[in-house]
């Protein structure tokens, strides 16, 4: 039997507990939790983790949540098997649920106006609908990876305004997107919208997002049915999945909306999250965009989402969009903080604009969590492989 | 034992056999073959037959969907036990296949024109991409539900351009589109695209697809990412999957295209599909759009969705948008039909514009066999409920 050793200020202490599938040379793809530095083998605790997804587990809904997440806690708190305790650094992490159906919102208020000046230069930055409803669209769930798995450069059509005809190629405008993920754990039938109150019952926890952006390919493309090849190639999300029930301190006023929502997207309480994210190149700290700042809260996107009796059902992931504060150095994508590359950053040294073969992007995040501790959200981390 | 007794005018003769998910009081859910006014239990043929859903078996690729026709055809054709056949009217039919990512597409000129003078009716009708490449995007895969489920009337927001706000409420404009949708039944991994003569190998066979679309809904939402709640509330395809093997005396030319598409778009030997399809409102046809004039062929599609790099998967749904021919009784959407709602078009004697609760759609198709022969689709069909 063994103690695990919990220091003070690890973002993986007590009070986050995140969830995720892993696997070592001799254990197949379960589910296991995250304390300090330990990956915990479930399935001591209960046989639905020897599932490879989160998906049954999720499935059993919000009062298992609350109960496994205790029995999790007296197990990690006392002397435990050995052989259920792997060092983080030993493990493959896999996905960590299957996605039922992925869906993208655009809601920071900065982000929707930087790119509404950068794609639309002749237009009001912010479309007309955009502050009355969360703008969202459909993504493709078959290509959301787990983090470390290599982006490789999409090809596609790409027109510049000043080409006579489009031609086709690698995309030269390679981007990303730090976002915010929220995983459905029990889903809704058709024709039952989940109100914005009920946000708890249905969301089982919360993701970091990398959503690869070919500029090129999407600007060319994405009139008048929305972007898909410039998204589809892949979407990232971090190996953790932190319970919203690890997530109680992070919630934080959202900004003031004008005009007033619609009532059905109207919270009691209305509430976002106070995520500090950090955006890496090569290594260089680029960006650290607020997820407080966003305009429409998670419940909102989710009220939104079903309001039109659409089902939900596990497994279902709906990210933010990209989170970008007021600050240039908080926006979440590269055609922000670059402006369509026309102001380069400083990479270590070396001015740059959209992604490079080689690069690599990691996104991480921390929220407060009780007592003073932090809550560590992992990263979701891409390297850029040439075109094939 | 029996024996079947095949018409030779059924739709559903030896050179159509199409796959389905039926039960009985008796019998779960499994895979069965439609044989004139028959279904047939494929449990007797092989195990991955006890499914609920025809995915095990798509997943297994062409060379077994060769063999196993061939080893249909037998059967159906000798003496076969009493307790593998039902009649059609006793049997309940169930959605066919697991839907993993659903695409649709917007193929038709002549649809996406019209609905372009309609919804941008200060611009060209066609967006400047439209005969570039075959625009598409992803909807939900979660809301796809097989024929004769009732279609709740979805709520949600819509504002008319003289209005100052938007309101919630009702869909006052709740529309269908008639479509033809392609079943992805071996998947292509990511980083892998699908060439355009590389059909046959992918694609298990073909649905008919009704895409409900509520237009105010979707007039207000889909600026700039695309339709969202306009669509995802319910997407209902036909029970019955006819396998591509079937189809092979269907193929005609696809109408010219000018430009020349870029090379990935470019076949071989290019081909479309020469589907009648027929729309009922309330059991009275009101269109006749046909499949042959779809500008972009099912190979573009696939090639297109596939050429960022994107993984496509067993399950994939990609559906061609709505069928609209050049006459007006061609029109696959009432949106077209009666021209914004200006244009009643006479239902059992009454001036209709979009749909009413209680009415029901039905959408069905035929194309030619082999040796004078029809291929029938079944239809699929939807009641419009009350919104709740």
């Amino acid at each position: 039997m063994t103690r695990i050793a919990i220091p003070d200020d690890s973002l993986f202490g007590l009070a986050n507990l995140p969830y995720g599938v892993f696997s070592t040379p001799g254990t197949a793809p379960r589910v296991g939790v995250r304390v300090a530095d330990s990956v915990v083998d479930l399935t001591v605790v209960d046989d639905v983790f020897a599932a490879p997804a989160l998906n049954p587990f999720m499935a059993q809904g919000r009062a298992r949540w609350v109960e496994i997440r205790e029995r999790i806690l007296e197990l990690v708190t006392g002397d435990i098997d050995e052989a259920a305790v792997h060092p983080v650094g030993a493990v493959t992490m896999h996905m960590p649920f299957e996605v039922a159906d992925y869906v993208d919102f655009y809601a920071s208020e900065h982000h929707a106006s930087n790119l509404g000046r950068l794609f639309r230069p002749d237009s009001e930055p912010l479309t007309p609908n955009w502050k009355h409803l969360p703008v969202g669209y459909h993504g493709r769930a078959g290509t959301v990876v787990p983090s470390g798995t290599g982006i490789v450069r999409p090809s596609g059509q790409r027109k510049a305004p000043s080409d006579a005809a489009p031609t086709f190629g690698e995309s030269r405008r390679l981007d990303i997107e730090a976002e915010v993920g929220f995983v459905v754990g029990t889903g809704s039938p058709l024709g039952s919208p989940v109100g914005a109150d009920d946000f708890d019952e249905r969301v089982f926890g919360v993701v970091l997002v990398n959503d690869w952006s070919a500029r090129d390919i999407q600007a060319w493309e994405y009139v008048p049915l929305g972007p898909f090849l410039g998204k589809s190639f892949a979407t990232s999300v971090s190996p953790w999945v932190v319970p919203l029930l690890a997530l109680e301190s992070a919630r934080v006023a959202t900004p003031p909306q004008d005009p007033e929502p619609l009532p059905y997207l109207r919270e009691k309480n209305p509430w976002g999250l106070d995520l500090d994210l950090t955006v890496s190149w090569n290594g260089q700290v680029v960006s650290r965009p607020p997820y407080r700042e966003m305009y429409w809260s998670p419940a909102q996107m989710l009220a939104h989402m079903t309001v039109n009796g659409a089902a939900s059902r596990t497994g279902d992931l709906f990210a933010s969009g990209t989170v970008s504060g007021p600050a240039k150095d908080q926006r979440g994508a590269f055609i922000e903080l670059t402006w369509g590359g026309k102001e380069p950053v400083d990479v270590n040294g070396e001015p740059r604009t959209f992604l490079e073969d080689g690069d690599e992007v990691s996104i991480s995040a921390t929220a407060p969590g009780p007592s003073g501790a932090r809550i560590g959200f992992g990263e979701v981390t891409g390297r850029v492989l040439p075109a094939r």
